[in-house]
């Protein structure tokens, strides 16, 4: 905790014009530097203090405010803090901020709050991530995911695991110990078994990473369909807005139209797309290029078609000849069903009718979207989920190394050759949690918050 | 204090992704519907009772939050007052305060909170503005203006006066009483003093106004000068930004050009001018006449004129001839002393001679800027300075009705007639102070505010 003999201050509030804003102080000296604008003594006060008082700047009264104090380590950062919510002028601001500079605080770095709470030890560097990821969080789906991330969800277990495999490198690494002795404190059947059993976490942790990473900045959904079928009238339909240009002529929508719903909690980035078809204008044909390669990007791919011309045994053989990725959710939705007199209902699943047009079927479909999504969470069990790239790097190279100390096991090779894998497995899962970092990655992490924080 | 039976909740800070949010709840409900969100119990706590805790959504965490209480009447609306500082989430801050609604809160109206703290006795009218005007301020100088008003500097200064005048009034009043008898309570001679006084002070408040709006809204400072003798280098030499374009053609600038610069806590809104001289282009003649228009409407006009073409003398004609409203404030300003050899310095007030090009004597123009609104102030005695048209307003009426009080006691006209006037000159007054207010005016007050405040 000593690295940090500084005091840090910062705006924690958004800038612009409102009722109030709060600065933020934390660090050694953030009760006694506060104290010399305050109208009040604050050296007696003990922690989670609330008083309201004048700030002085040059004997005249500069604000009104209320002032919060924290004496570490009952605080966010574990150290002494003091947040003071002055009226929210951009001039009284500026002032405050000024004044306590003068005063011996320093302004803080992006995340810098965050990061000193996580170097003190209150949450581990995923936790803190997790909090970058709660403030952007605009939908339930993904404020749900970081808040899961911070409580600890994702980093519980990893640290189970990892305390696991910690334990059998110490056996190892006693056996080299004992040097040419040949004995075998590692169980090598269990050992194995533990493997394996990593080896299938870290495996559905890496998958659950396109979950993840789709809750997190919205489920990529691409509306893919012949011309004609209706795809921007659905689209509009979905968004309630009148986002793309309809019209009856085939081929009017050209360039990728996209926009965001959110559906129960889920936000889905919904792709219209040029309706898929053999022609001869080039921009037309550009933009069939572009709709099928964003289809093999998709999640979710909606595949439209007009009831009247195209049966669902049909749609279900396009796409088949696509050949998209195993992972990709593919809704088929057989559109106006206004048009034609047989009303039957769908049996298979994953197909169903709609009225773009009219709205009929709307609300199933959206169910569906929403159910694909949940699907998948399901089948990904109880787990948890990732959604940061960064802990995908390193889950995956954990993995990569975990598959080496197997083979090395099949292979029979010495137990001072397996630690060192296991060793580099360790490392990369504790880079997650933070026990292993350095100040690049730190500085990468932490650069991304806003300041305040 | 019976009016209000409802809770009111409300975003404090200004929207935006931040480090953190405040959501505002103030009303007999408050405490009792945090409560219902809060992961502890609240009921029992003292008055400003600061705690950590978790708002509660569906039995799943939705935030961790720092809660502050308050128990009226020691809150801002002298109501139960709670503030939940959240995470700066936008989706977070939307869903506790939705929350907040079904738990039985109602959405505050625009500056709600500060019309209860008004209507609940916390202030008075005037003090009330002031926390708008408080919150817009950009300057030291606005800011100082709204506190002193805040403080009650412009209120203390009317209760006075009209705490005299209802005084008298009473007096005239119990003269009536005595219906025929002829009886003089209220001395004459000290009446007409006070009335004579109040002339005084109310003209001084009223003239204040011009000083008051310019430092609230900015000194509207106009550039006026011939063609090509500098304006648009002076402009931007004064912002230090390429702001107008410049060149040597006579008559580059038409349109006005304006921006706003603060020196010494004081904002001075800019306006280059086209230069005036007779022309036939019809586009810089338009650009003549509305430079001429502004000149009239400026409270500070710097008259720029080039040293090699035009001399103090002729410049002061140039003025004279204008026929400028007497609080105009003029500085002759002398430019491109960098091109001619003699090297004097003006011995006139309100004199200068400056390069706008190479930047010589710049901070001397600075200073004398200053100083016009400095002297005005000056000039106002050490007296309070309005800023409010809606105060102006009254006050001229308030004027009004003293002006025909003093000529009816010249007339001698009968006590009850008098006594009519007074109590229209106290009904102005009482308007400021908000002694006397109506719903019509509470509403227009009020509605300029932020929400939240």
């Amino acid at each position: 905790m000593n690295q940090w003999d500084d005091t840090i201050v910062a705006l924690s509030t958004p800038a612009g014009v409102g009722a109030l804003g709060v600065v933020r102080l934390s660090g050694p000296e953030a009760i006694a530097i506060a104290g010399k604008l305050f109208s009040k003594p604050l050296g007696e006060l003990p922690g989670r203090s609330l008083v309201y008082g004048h700030l002085i700047k040059e004997e005249q009264i500069l604000d009104d405010v209320l002032l919060s104090l924290f004496r570490g380590p009952k605080s966010y950062t574990k150290e002494d803090t003091v947040e003071i919510s002055c009226h929210g002028s951009s001039y009284i601001l500026q002032e405050v901020i000024q004044l306590l500079q003068q005063a011996g605080a320093r302004l803080a770095l992006p995340g810098e709050f965050t990061q000193r709470a996580y170097l003190n030890g209150s949450m581990d560097l995923a936790q803190a991530e997790a909090v970058a990821d709660l403030i952007a969080s605009t939908s339930a789906g993904a404020h749900q995911l970081a808040m899961n991330q911070m409580r600890g969800g994702v980093s519980d277990e990893l640290k189970k695991l990892r305390t696991q495999l910690l334990d059998f490198t110490s056996l190892i690494e006693l056996e080299l110990d004992f040097g040419e002795e040949d004995v075998e404190f590692a169980d090598r059947s269990q050992l194995s078994a533990l493997i394996s059993e990593m080896q299938q976490k870290l495996g559905s942790l890496i998958d659950s990473f396109t979950l993840g990473n789709a809750i997190k900045r919205g489920v990529p959904t691409v509306i893919l369909g012949k011309p004609n079928a209706g795809k921007s009238t659905l689209l509009n339909a979905l968004l309630r807005d009148d986002r793309a240009i309809v019209s009856d002529i085939p081929g009017t929508t050209r360039d990728v139209v996209e926009d965001r719903v959110i559906i129960e909690g889920i936000e889905f980035r919904l792709q219209d797309t040029a309706g898929v078809r053999e022609t001869e204008d080039v921009i037309e044909k550009e933009g069939v290029s572009r709709s099928l390669k964003l289809a093999q990007k998709a999640a979710l791919l909606i595949y439209l078609f007009d009831l009247q011309t195209e049966s669902p045994d049909q749609a279900q053989q396009y796409i088949d000849l696509l050949g998209l990725p195993e992972q990709t959710h593919v809704l088929l939705v057989g559109n106006k069903i206004d048009l034609i007199s047989a009303s039957f209902v769908p049996q298979k699943e994953n197909l169903l009718f709609i009225s773009a047009k009219e709205g009929a079927s709307l609300q199933a479909l959206q169910q569906q979207m929403v159910q694909s999504v949940r699907r998948f969470a399901h089948s990904n069990g109880n787990q948890a989920i990732i959604s940061n790239a960064r802990h995908l790097a390193a889950l995956e190279k954990a993995k990569g190394s975990l598959d080496e100390v197997q083979q090395g096991m099949e292979y029979g090779v010495s137990g001072d050759l397996l630690a060192i894998d296991i060793r580099t497995v360790l490392h990369h899962i504790g880079e997650i949690t933070g026990e292993i970092s350095t100040d690049e990655v730190l500085g990468n992490i932490f650069s991304k918050f806003c300041i305040g924080k």
